[in-house]
């Protein structure tokens, strides 16, 4: 096993898009997504405002702009792809985006139709620079973004294998953020105490080169805790926990590019009929996501499935979001268990699954749950357990 | 010290983009940039495929575009805000951007001249929608990014106080990085302690209810070591510390939306002649970027005169960047010690400043602090000792 997606799957991914690019007359693909660049070419790369820009033709090699800075990671750690177009530096006296124009004349593609992720380099972090249009102005762009994303959408067995990887670290760095916890203890304090032990552990699992590819640097763990769970996107800071609190979690790692998502209500004793009560609903309705997930339904029944049990029960108002969406290379990706996505689930198919009970005041609940979707239904990918006994932490 | 930027600051920055408004004859900004929201607004997110934007009338109360789930944080986080136009999900039954366009015309703005930072939403994460043009078809857009941009470039002394907190805590978590650092130790797990322990010391510093904005969660420490470092991009995995070894570290911290960046060269004993060397001509090179820095003089002058350093003493095959960049709400900002960079530089400018020199087989060399700009020439932010004897680590 070596942790990453293999050459024959990445000339696998390459040979789909060249089939559609036959299909609608395309000479070649310009792709500025970081993602995509990673899933087509397995070059990782975090975005900057130094741009990194996968070429490929419709025949021959794959060819990247790069910085020079990155010049020298390639042959270490991505041997399979043989051109570069090597820019000195972001903004440098000639632009990058005018070192892409070079390298697409070199290519012949400078007057071709070609197929495009983004009408040019989004970077952030400072970037300025024109759009792809104006760099090859005789090339026809036609954007085949969904093209490669709804590709994404279906997992195959070497990406699955890697997200049960990410999985198991993230079961293990959760059960060290449950045996942390404890009335008194800091948020932020438990929640890097349980990454480091999960990645302590990662280091025993994994050979002495394993070396990850983003920003998360092993395995991550995070929590709120009181009356913040109500609220979305909080984070982990200086409040200590106290007995009666409900914790929103969070686990998991990156391996070999790839993420899983594992998220658990915990609650510290004493326990009162409401936190029994919301604890039993939230995981009910989890359920009846569950079931309502196979291949052949369509991505909204899951979340009409959802706000149908929710309704009967009295607790619409207390959702807050959709059920679920994929996951795969980015920790949130398309499409979504949601009303407005129409998108037929297919077998191979990786989402979250994360019904939420949010009250103001008191606490949230949510349990989400990595699943692939498999010919009769799903199969877990995530596999810490989800019940109140085994949930529940001594005050 | 509220360790958040203040309104009437909040005030300073709207009114400075309405005086341009006025200028350029814009009714209203349309704001996508999740930083630049941050900037004008004080409202923090991280962007996901859920839009949130910002708009910007000439006169009355701004508004803010965002989905339900983040609805009962803005009274809670921001209470200057007082018009929010909330939809329910992404995709959903109705797309955001039409909401958006429903929010203009509540404003009176949807056939107007208006202010934008970009086409639409960025998003990622899944994302797909119409740029803003589809959605107001009768509305004038004009790009405004890089007035905002530029405006962001000068630190206020609110800016600046967060940024040296920032740095506080950095040095602080970079004590305990070079602490840890013994031979035997993986790399990511002796990152990940530092870390932890640099929190600490936060949680400890800073009151119950700090909690930070962004994915970093408090501080934050990571390196790499040995032949690794001759690469950039590089990062902490289960590689495990060697006598010889040099090793190029990152500490920092988020306060208040704000960041800086302290990295030093590190070396375990024995060192070589080589070690000595390069780490001296090192250390040379920055102080010939720290005396070049000044207001009047252009960022590329600082490259150049680094540059002219590195040619005399024969080493500049040995760089691989440009000198460094603005930092504040982004870890990486324009403009750029670049020499395509021609941007004036202004007392308030906050700069990495990070020449580096590469060996391929051997090492890499590199400190980068952040300084700010002042009339006489620069202020160091950051104050971890750069020498030699401070820096190197029994074996």
């Amino acid at each position: 096993m070596k942790y990453q997606i293999s050459d024959q799957e990445l000339d696998r991914r390459v040979g789909h898009m060249r089939a559609h690019m036959e299909q609608q007359n395309l000479e070649g693909l310009v792709v500025f997504g970081a993602t995509r660049t990673f899933y087509l070419s397995g070059f990782h790369h975090l975005a900057t405002e130094r741009p990194v820009v996968l070429v490929v033709p419709l025949r021959g090699e794959l060819a990247l702009l790069v910085p020079h800075l990155e010049e020298e990671n390639i042959p270490v750690r991505n041997p399979n792809i043989k051109e570069m177009k090597v820019y000195r530096e972001y903004p440098g006296l000639k632009h990058p985006m005018v070192y892409l124009a070079e390298l697409l004349g070199d290519k012949g593609l400078a007057e071709s139709r070609l197929g495009v992720d983004s009408s040019g380099w989004g970077g952030g972090m400072g970037y300025r620079g024109p759009d792809l249009s104006e760099v090859v102005p005789k090339a026809t762009l036609v954007n085949v973004r969904d093209v490669i994303d709804d590709m994404r959408a279906v997992k195959s067995a070497e990406e699955i294998e890697l997200i049960r990887l990410s999985a198991m670290f993230g079961n293990v760095t959760h059960g060290f953020l449950q045996d942390h916890i404890e009335p008194g203890a800091a948020e932020v304090d438990v929640a890097q105490r349980a990454s480091r032990d999960g990645t302590a552990f990662m280091i025993k699992a994994l050979p002495e080169d394993w070396e990850p590819y983003g920003r998360s640097e092993g395995a991550h763990a995070s929590f709120t805790s009181g009356p913040k769970t109500a609220f979305n996107h909080r984070r982990a800071g200086g409040r200590r926990l106290k007995p009666g609190d409900v914790i929103l979690t969070y686990a998991g790692a990156e391996v070999g590019g790839y993420t899983s998502e594992l998220e658990r209500t915990l609650m510290i004793e004493p326990l009162t009929d409401d936190h029994r009560k919301y604890f039993d609903l939230e995981v009910q309705a989890q359920d009846v996501a569950f079931d309502a997930i196979r291949p052949g339904a369509r991505m909204c029944d899951v979340e009409k499935a959802v706000n149908a049990f929710l309704e009967e029960n009295g607790l619409y108002d207390l959702t807050r979001t959709h059920i679920g969406h994929a996951i795969g290379i980015e920790g949130h990706e398309g499409p979504f268990l949601d009303l407005g996505d129409q998108t037929e689930i297919q077998v191979g198919f990786c989402l979250t699954v994360e019904p939420c009970l949010f009250l103001p005041g008191f606490a949230g609940f949510r349990h989400s749950d990595t699943v692939v979707v498999t010919e009769d239904g799903i199969d877990m990918i995530t596999y810490y357990p989800r019940d109140i006994e085994s949930l529940t932490i001594p005050a």
